[in-house]
């Protein structure tokens, strides 16, 4: 195949990478797809698994040195429009293996962990994801509920960190409450103590609730910390949005 | 007219509250719409002027107290489907005119003020607008290639606190050319000198860069102060999200 000549896709091809679009199908063939070239050069340099890529011949041109050549194929726009689930397309598409899922083994790990309760919105996903990334946070535990961290607005918001931040899918309630002593779980509510006024321990669990209920009730009894962004006496705000208090936190906690 | 019954919209009054998702039809008429009952009730509550307000009989009954039932009109889920930019419609939808533009007076003002350089993302705008609102921002100050605060999106991200926080659109070269010398500028960048350790001053113009290129070149000779929010060492993130970054650096002059 010759990388820098437009070639066809197949009907099934592009059957299989729009169906990629949803988490079923994304499950059935530990697949998901990744847009834009910023996005799609920092899944390459990360220890993810590229299945195949598409795009312009002038990208793989571009790039050749850091990419795959055999897994990689030079298509045109039009092509490049059946595929793509952006309304403006970008030079090149990347399907990636996905993760497996792995337990996180709480005893072996010192450091701070977000967990992330009902977070439904896919663009507040991403974003929480790639504010981890700046604050070094290596691991974010989801509940089931959340926004598919592969899907691809997620993939989109989180600018390349989902390449290297690892992104859990568990049970909150049982993670909590089998944790081990020496770890403390903060927990964002609007009545909590200053953050600023919290002591920090190295091994904590900062748990940020959905954007609609918060915290769920039934996780209260986990929380060691309630912890709070303090609200400027003239505000007349009700909250904060779910990934602006999540970035807030992890500065307070880096400090 | 009967508040309790529906009604029906006529042709006009549709196609009117339709054009007013563009920015051109919202500043022929000087109005913008407003969905969702806790925006609504935000917005009645605040200083806005309502032109006309269309929700279900049961909200009007349920709001009749704090709603100018002049200005009311029970329509049903059919009728507001025909009005709604929502995927799913509210239960209410208002517009409301749009405040004049004011000119800002820095001679008479003491306090943090944000100013964004070119923020395209209406969530991000929105999101910006409500998180000012926390930390008790009452002016922000936008270039005019700003995201349109009125925008159906932006209204929505804001969660009422665009009833609160002023936004302003001008020239950002002759503001901050003009600012008396009392006002320091402060501008986010990814070198500059660590958020934390910078001392604030009351009076400040806190800059905002862009999505894509950060802080327009052309305004770099009007910032007195670059500052920045320290990456974790381990960190591969190329930046923070514009919102993310804008809600850090409020809560670090709020501290």
């Amino acid at each position: 195949m010759e990388a820098d000549s437009p070639n066809l896709l197949s009907k099934a091809k592009i059957k299989l990478i729009n169906s990629l679009r949803y988490p079923k199908y994304r499950k059935q063939h530990m697949l998901f797809v990744v847009e834009g070239s910023i996005n799609v050069l920092d899944f390459i340099a990360s220890d993810l698994v590229l299945d195949v890529l598409y795009a312009s011949a002038e990208w793989i041109h571009a790039h050749h040195r850091v990419l795959p050549i055999e897994k990689s194929m030079a298509i045109d726009a039009r092509q490049m429009k059946k595929i793509s689930a952006l309304s403006s397309p970008s030079e090149v598409l990347a399907v990636f293996q996905m993760p497996l899922s792995t337990t996180i083994d709480l005893e072996t790990l010192d450091e701070l962990i977000l967990v992330l309760d009902g977070i439904k919105d896919p663009g507040n996903m991403g974003t929480i994801i790639r504010t981890a990334d700046w604050f070094g946070v290596k691991h974010i535990i989801c509940s089931t509920d959340c926004a598919d961290a592969f899907g691809s607005k997620v993939v989109q918001a989180s600018m390349g960190s989902l390449a290297r931040v690892k992104v859990h899918s568990t049970d909150l309630l049982e993670l909590m409450n089998n944790r081990p002593e020496s770890w403390i779980t903060y927990g964002a509510y609007l009545e909590g103590d200053d953050i600023q006024e919290v002591s920090k321990n190295n091994k904590s669990l900062l748990v940020i609730g959905s954007e609609a209920h918060g915290i769920s009730d039934y996780l209260e009894f986990c929380i060691d910390q309630k912890i709070n962004i303090p609200m400027h006496r003239d505000s007349g705000a009700e909250s904060l949005n779910a990934s602006i208090a999540t970035g807030i936190l992890c500065y307070a906690f880096r400090m």
